[in-house]
């Protein structure tokens, strides 16, 4: 049976821990961090803490991230899992509290450490590439906590949902202006002319850690890298596709809405990308 | 202590009695009722169960409402609330599941009611109305959920903070095309020239159980009621407005972002609409 770390005791997971007035439950009042290790080591620890601190200061929800390293260290030891591949998940909530939406005077803020071995995603969706349906439904660039790992994971679990029911892997979205925005769970980028492109921070997304990471591999390279807003046909008409986060790193993108991206097979420069991030993590 | 009815247990609601992978903690992943009862009795109580069931129905979560009005009542003679005022939370979640978004294949849906002695809002706040700021984010009327009463209540948490930061009482939210949609925790209306107005369903907010019934009794009072798209022009220029929801019923609202409403003291229309809904409510 797992184990989960839960505010300082690691418990057995089938056990409850959270009581009924916890925010994150009654209201989504929270943040979280999904994160890889590869032999025990998580990767880009230190650009999911300081998104969690920068999220919680905005939620104004108390957190010291210092004990965060040693914390996931035991979470993944009590798991049989310190030298191990494995999926991580911190989840920070406001804590229990009185009914309403006011802020307690005195946050007792939840923190919840969960470990499982990680699955690699199958290989053949590497080797063919994911297909995504374009939502119908809109990210909203224009609420307050949009670019923030927030509890309030809805709206990307109807569109999953969605794209599952239509033979999908993924679904897109676009903000209500149009523009692309990002995947249910996951950055989009996509290759025109030996460019780089990716929608912009302020086009409704949460700005993935991997996302971060692959941008300073392609700046790296010298390959022309482009922040800004697109079309779903921006997207259609690109030469190659890829979707990025923390457990799948690099996927190809090679069909949206029945259509071929390019070749419809992952493009070379998504291959060589895939292959710095997988050399970059020593996967 | 107060007791919580939980998936049919009562249990004190200080003891944990939540998986910490449950995915209303974990997602957001559910939906929730805030109602209020006079005398133990439950207002508006069929219509609170239709809403949730559409939810759930919406949401696919496996949910039967049969069941619950006797669940409430158990859980307001639990908390010593038979014969008393109070008010109840109910919060339907997807229950635990494995990590990821996609739907478990065995759900199992976690409910939990808390009930509490109902406390009045401030009676000086009926006599002089509310001020509320307009929030500079925006509600999504084109996210998927919008309509339902979901466990994703971040940005309402964040617009109140906002409001209570401006001395307001309360924050309104326009949806992305620029119409008023609702307060962070009520429905809008305004009075301009003798009639009732409110945003269209449409305009990205849940249609309230009070709203619903206050619409009822100005149509029976042949009191012109308008549903359609306002520009917060249209309720700065109003004669009077008020916010609806199920704890507050009808509570005038005189100020926006300190500008006055009408002569800034609650309208006559308003007062009538309020003294109908508490006759109605027998409260």
């Amino acid at each position: 049976m797992s184990v989960c770390y839960i505010n300082g005791e690691l418990l057995p997971a089938d056990r409850p821990a959270l009581l009924p007035t916890d925010r994150g439950f009654t209201l989504g009042d929270g943040l979280f961090e999904t994160m890889r290790a590869v032999n025990g080591r998580v990767l880009h620890l230190q650009a999911h803490l300081r998104r969690l601190a920068e999220g919680a200061a905005r939620l104004r929800i108390p957190l010291d991230v210092a004990p965060l390293p040693e914390a996931i260290a035991r979470t993944l030891a009590a798991n049989d899992l310190r030298h191990a591949d494995a999926t991580l998940r911190l989840t920070l909530s406001r804590g229990p509290a009185p009914r309403g939406l006011a802020f307690p005077a005195q946050p007792r803020p939840t923190l919840v450490i969960a470990a499982a071995p990680y699955r690699p995603y199958p290989a053949v969706l590497y080797r063919r590439g994911m297909k995504a349906i374009l939502l119908p439904q809109r990210r909203n660039e224009f609420a307050a906590a949009v670019s923030l790992k927030t509890l309030n994971y809805l709206e990307a679990i109807v569109g999953k949902a969605q794209a599952a029911d239509a033979g999908a892997d993924e679904g897109i979205f676009c903000n209500t202006q149009g523009f692309l925005a990002e995947a249910c769970t996951a950055n989009l980028f996509f290759v025109r002319d030996g460019e780089l492109h990716t929608p912009a921070d302020d086009c409704g997304l949460v700005p993935g850690v991997v996302r971060g990471v692959v941008l300073s591999l392609a700046q790296a390279d010298g390959l022309p890298v482009r922040l800004g807003r697109y079309t779903p046909d921006d997207l259609r008409r690109s030469d190659e596709a890829f979707l990025t986060n923390s457990l799948m790193g690099v996927m190809p993108l090679t069909e949206v809405d029945g259509q071929k991206i390019g070749d419809g097979r992952p493009g070379k420069l998504t291959r060589t990308l895939a292959s710095q991030y997988d050399l970059a993590i020593g996967g």
